[in-house]
């Protein structure tokens, strides 16, 4: 953990909060470059992706409501950070605000596909929302997501081995090809179909 | 809906707003009175509850974002509103984002639950944070809700015929009595310890 001036910087992998209360020191974060990773971890060790915050983004929030943390913050990518004052200025307020509003849509969205959709659905939608992050790359006219099968399992909320029968159905029905680490999104108009699709998860 | 002053008043099973992209006259609600669901319903009619509202909290956050709103609010009570003003005052707004920080701590509880849980251990979790709202009250020193098994089923993102059996389950096992509308908690430690449990739900 490097401090530049105001800034925080983080590398791949490194954890940036973890679960608790909030102390007097604690801040709520704007991400200025790269994409940091909330996350549960539950007593078994298995991941469950709460929110993605991305530039422009923020997260702790908790340290203005005082209630408990339950995530580690987690840097994908090289990270910077800027800690905001312990009593931000309106516009900033106003931005958090925004932004708590739409992660809160986002995280309501979660739980309307966990409770009605099947996994292989869920799976779709978490690839497609993968597209509009950094792990995205274009190769070959493809869009290609570095993500392992631990990650969309933490995605999805699921484990890895089911996840991977998943991606290999995927992957035998056209939408995808799977590699190290890697998966190319071949058929995004069946992706987004298969996104949208209400499934019999109830 | 009657309008005295400056506050809204509903009645019970009244629709506060739809789901819909917000106009330019669409307003951040504050509950005075009462309790408000936020729920989405799917193409075939199941609810799934996505907030409870209680006294002091807001709704209609997406006024501020922008983002289309994917929820009806309901009054589940005699219900007053206070609408805010376009650009909320910096206390406020400070009220505000702890409230959508709140919502989204329990927006992420309900998405561990979901991936994690089984629903009669996602049932306890759901009866005991009705506790907390105008729906409790106490008869012959046991705490007694009023809840219809489609209320319930919406809570817990399933459908009235699984809850149906699940709440049969738990009557057996003697944690509620179950009667028309009507759920008594009978062993609230037992409730406590069983929405505690993390189960195979993956």
């Amino acid at each position: 953990m490097t401090q530049v001036r105001e800034t925080l910087s983080f590398r791949p992998g490194e954890v940036i909060l973890y679960p608790g209360v909030p102390g007097p020191r604690d801040r709520v974060y704007q991400v200025l470059k790269g994409l940091v990773r909330l996350e549960a971890v539950d007593l078994e060790g298995n991941a469950l992706t709460l929110r993605l915050v991305r530039p422009g983004g923020f997260f702790g929030e908790e340290a203005l409501s005082g209630l408990e943390r339950g995530y580690f913050a987690e840097a994908v990518t090289e990270v910077e950070l800027l800690p905001l004052p312990k009593e931000p200025d309106p516009e900033t307020l106003k931005a958090l605000t925004a932004h708590l509003a739409q992660a809160l849509a986002e995280g309501y969205r979660r739980i309307e596909r966990l409770a009605t959709q099947r996994l292989k659905n869920r799976m779709a939608a978490a690839l497609l929302e993968l597209m509009d992050t950094p792990l995205a790359k274009e190769e070959d006219g493809k869009i290609v997501l570095r993500a392992t099968h631990d990650e969309l399992a933490a995605a999805v909320g699921s484990v890895r081995e089911t996840v991977t029968k998943v991606i290999g159905e995927l992957a035998r029905e056209g939408y995808i090809r799977s590699g190290y680490g890697k998966i190319a999104l071949l058929d995004l108009k069946g992706l987004k179909e298969l996104s949208q699709h209400k499934g019999e998860g109830r």
